[in-house]
């Protein structure tokens, strides 16, 4: 007896994930360790940058005002009476028709509100005094940085849960954050089952392939941000499988498996988690590849039934899990970033299946291409290699042509999006 | 006396750095860490995939011909004579009217030549023998993945130099890697100088400022995927930073100092590359920020003088140090990715000089758009933050207006591109 399950829209069985999603916890890592990681809070500046005006050159800060009459036939002579060191500060009080040697990065000095590069002034000395020629006017403000014209006190430079990028990294170091707050990586388990699956560094027999969806999947979970803990893989055999489940569902913020979440004689799964107690959130997406994706929730706790399948589970993963994981880590865009791209190529198998192509883009003067990325079946692992993005077609639309606007989820995006499913036609033949 | 340098254009600057790269070493990882590696082999089939015939589906594998005359109106009859787990193999031979229950990824059995899915059949039974009856007429090939059609034994997968993303690691676990040949990191060795320069720990005192350029480049070595060996922050003191350079130099691939590159009396690192009896590859590239970037070699071995600035030392770094360590990761595209975009505001400031302006791209219905990220000066960091591109503006060019198409550097593209050099003026006043 087959069972009949009723397909659900995409959108909907994203929004019942999410509704057993939450932020996680906040870690403290040391500055180095930090690239890479979220944010786990606003980073806010607490003072201005630059912090006091300070000069962009080497050269000599002075009075505009001095200047006013100096051109090429007029050079106007300067008494240099001190010199600041990047880091160091000038005491005294320049006054009329005096300089003061000042290197890039120094704080002006008292009086002065210009700066004249190194380069364009006349150096000569009598005795141990030292004099320089300005050929120029300057004006007030000349070869200054302004405090706070980089940065003003307060503003916030990046919000809770932003991927950590060199620029970040530089401001948190200017911001004296010797140690980060960054989200906490969700420890996210997975299990592989399938009595056909063999150890990568076994030899190919008869029937049988190796375990390759684990590997995509621990490489998946790193890319989202999350933390692996690979339980290894499993035969069909309902109860190792169960115990498997059971026991890893304790030491885990969230769990995947893969396989048997079909209604096939050897697809244990939903009566494991039958047994576990657990709630099946949905167990037929209206969707290709990755129609008997799976979630089922215990005390909470996420089970993700990621089908056996290499594109099916890749997909799986990228709609269902990686929004769980992004959110965890703070994000409030924890989707796949969606965006319109031209179709590179045609596309003309139809399908009442919204369908999640593997794509690779491109651009072409400006524009975002995308093109399939390679052999396109639920089963193939050729086109995920070069696949950065997903290609979505609709149910119920006929062919694409080469040319034709299309929606596409970015899948190296670190921003992500807040809610790409909203305007995708959830149609579907129950 | 102020030295005169010549500026050189930055493509010229990048070629004589690239004299002097070359790729790297292999070694081996476990296939659970190779995701974010570099493939340091291509990546070539084996065998094929599958390697089998097999089923995409749950149902019954069965001889096509047998069902000519199937139809609604008339279901034929067919006896199950076994039964396929997934990794099993069928050991008899299918005859006319006969069906073998067979799972998802198994082998068709010999003999059958068509699958027809489980939900399509009435199954029933006399005594222990089952039958089924289909009821439609099924073609030669029907519901069968065939041996190779996904991926050809011997077709190259992925070059040398490919970023191991997800697709590649459910690869790399297909064929049987176990252990993985990636490309080992580049020891890429950072000092900063600069006596204004405080620990991100410390207290902000007149004058001074924090660290940042360092935290800043250890996220861009890791970033371009290089490993990062920081030697500290050192005082503007020549006899101390000579010691530094020269024991650091011993410990790494390639060599990055900060500040110290200008042409102040502070500024020591001409002399110390004098000292260490290195050869100046160039002091002055044609391009803003980041003139003063100086590049040295000693026994063939780089010295990288990145700007104090951190807009400069940004810039400084992904155009001239990211290429030589992709290059050394079997990279054959170790420059950033140069791409067209619309610039999505106006930019109405010329410049004789080529600038790299730090800029956010985004998407507009199929359409990158570039911005430029904050606030432009040499000395910024707060538009690095939000910096995913440099906006290329070249040299003599007067400002520019929304809507315009410009160049684009993109930072964190994995892929990069041979030569992004040609056809941007090099045009510069000496």
């Amino acid at each position: 007896m087959v069972e009949k399950r009723s397909p659900i829209s995409v959108g909907e069985c994203v929004r019942k994930v999410m509704e057993y999603s939450s932020k996680g916890k906040t870690e403290m890592v040391p500055i180095e360790l930090a690239y890479g990681r979220f944010l786990a809070e606003d980073l806010i500046a607490d003072h201005n940058v630059p912090s006091f005006d300070r000069s962009p050159y080497d050269g000599f800060a002075v009075r505009a005002e001095d200047t006013e009459r100096a051109n090429s036939n007029n050079p106007l002579s300067f008494k240099v009476v001190g010199e600041i060191g990047a880091g160091a500060v000038f005491k005294g009080q320049v006054r009329a028709f005096e300089a003061v040697r000042i290197m890039t990065g120094a704080q002006i000095p008292e009086g002065c509100n210009a700066v004249i590069m190194l380069e364009l002034v006349r150096e000569s000395s009598v005795g141990n005094q030292k004099y320089i020629e300005i050929k120029r006017q300057l004006k007030i403000g000349d070869n200054i940085s302004f405090q706070g014209e980089d940065v003003k006190k307060g503003t916030i430079l990046a919000k809770k849960g932003t991927y950590i990028n060199p620029g970040i990294s530089a401001l948190l170091a200017t911001f004296g954050y010797s140690k980060v707050p960054v989200a906490k990586k969700p420890v996210v388990g997975v299990i592989a089952t399938g009595s056909e699956l063999l150890e990568v560094s076994e030899q190919l027999t008869p029937g049988k392939i190796r375990n390759s969806n684990s590997y995509m999947i621990l490489s998946q979970i790193e890319r989202a941000g999350g933390s692996v803990k690979y339980f290894g893989k499993l035969m069909d055999d309902f109860d190792k499988c169960f115990l498997a489940v059971q026991n890893a569902l304790s030491e885990v913020d969230v769990l995947i498996t893969t396989g048997g979440v079909s209604v096939g004689d050897y697809d244990y799964l939903p009566a494991i988690y039958d047994k576990l107690g657990a709630t099946i959130l949905f167990n037929k997406v209206a969707m290709r590849p990755g129609s008997v994706t799976t979630v089922a929730q215990l005390d909470g706790k996420l089970l993700f039934g990621l089908s056996g399948n290499p594109s099916a589970c890749y997909v799986g993963f990228e709609l269902f899990v990686r929004p769980f994981i992004r959110k965890y880590l703070f994000s409030d865009k924890p989707h796949l970033n969606r965006e319109s791209a031209y179709l590179g190529e045609d596309f003309v198998k139809p399908n009442p299946f919204t369908r999640f192509i593997r794509g690779k883009f491109s651009f072409n003067n400006g524009q975002l291409i995308v093109t399939p990325s390679g052999f396109n079946k639920s089963g193939a692992v050729s086109s995920l290699a070069k696949a950065d993005s997903l290609i979505v077609l609709p149910g119920g639309t006929r062919g694409y042509q080469k040319g034709m606007i299309v929606d596409v989820l970015l899948l190296e995006d670190k921003q992500g999006s807040e809610w790409p499913w909203d305007n995708i036609v959830p149609s579907y033949k129950s």
